[in-house]
């Protein structure tokens, strides 16, 4: 288990093998965001998009499940704060193969509670020619090594 | 249709209704965030929620879906451009229904595309206890009233 102690500012990695279908496109948007470019491959066309896209959410989820999959799962997390700067800088589609890159960009102790880490990573959702579709700061809470002695 | 023109800062709506249930919350987590507290209502006894929780990519998406029903349907989106200070701030539960609650707090026309307007709104998802449990700032895009004309 890795604890708050084990992880540096600085730290990379890339991961994850996602591949995104039609099917899948439609079955999120038809759930979560049923706007046409999401849903409905013939009005797509005449979209802004030109085809069908998936939801900006549905390509963060993906994310999310790579992630969750992924090598930090050993962390001692414990749950995420939010996420700044979330952007969806180019469209998903279907045929697409994501990945994606994280690194840590800052970490400091609670103020309020000396248990708990705060480690906050920058993500990037890669497409299969490398480009970048997706990306975010995420805040996350890391148990710190020996917490029950910290904390006393 | 609602153009940029029409919207103006400080704009509010309240609306939606969206009921939760256990099944959605583990089918969500189990494609895209299978961490236990999501999907298994036994292992979540032991989480430091202390119940199954919906994933709050799965809190988002909900808004989200929310937002397409809802009455800023007729605005002349181009899309969105990012959201900034995703927070959750408590946990979703089976059995609880959520609404959303914007606000208009910025807008200003692009200076590279004089056709498009950024409108910034704020919004929260509550839940039937009137809590906040989740919150972003959304980056929207809407286009300008005769946009053909205000481009040349």
């Amino acid at each position: 288990m890795k604890y708050y102690e084990d992880i540096e500012i600085g730290d990379t990695m890339e991961f994850g093998e996602y591949h995104v279908t039609e099917a899948e496109i439609v079955d999120f948007a038809e759930s979560y965001d049923p706007q046409p470019f999401h849903i409905d491959k013939e009005a797509a066309t005449e979209s802004a998009f030109g085809e069908l896209v998936a939801s900006g959410w549905h390509t963060a989820s993906m994310c999310m499940r790579l992630l969750a999959d992924g090598p930090i799962d050993d962390r001692a997390s414990m749950g995420a704060r939010g996420v700044d700067e979330l952007r969806w800088k180019r469209p998903v589609k279907p045929g697409d193969t994501l990945s994606i890159r994280t690194e840590v960009i800052d970490k400091r102790v609670s103020e309020s509670d000396p248990k708990r880490g705060y480690v906050d990573s920058r993500l990037e959702g890669l497409n299969q020619h490398g480009e970048v579709v997706i990306s975010w700061i995420g805040l996350g809470m890391i148990e710190r090594r020996n917490s029950d002695e910290n904390a006393e």
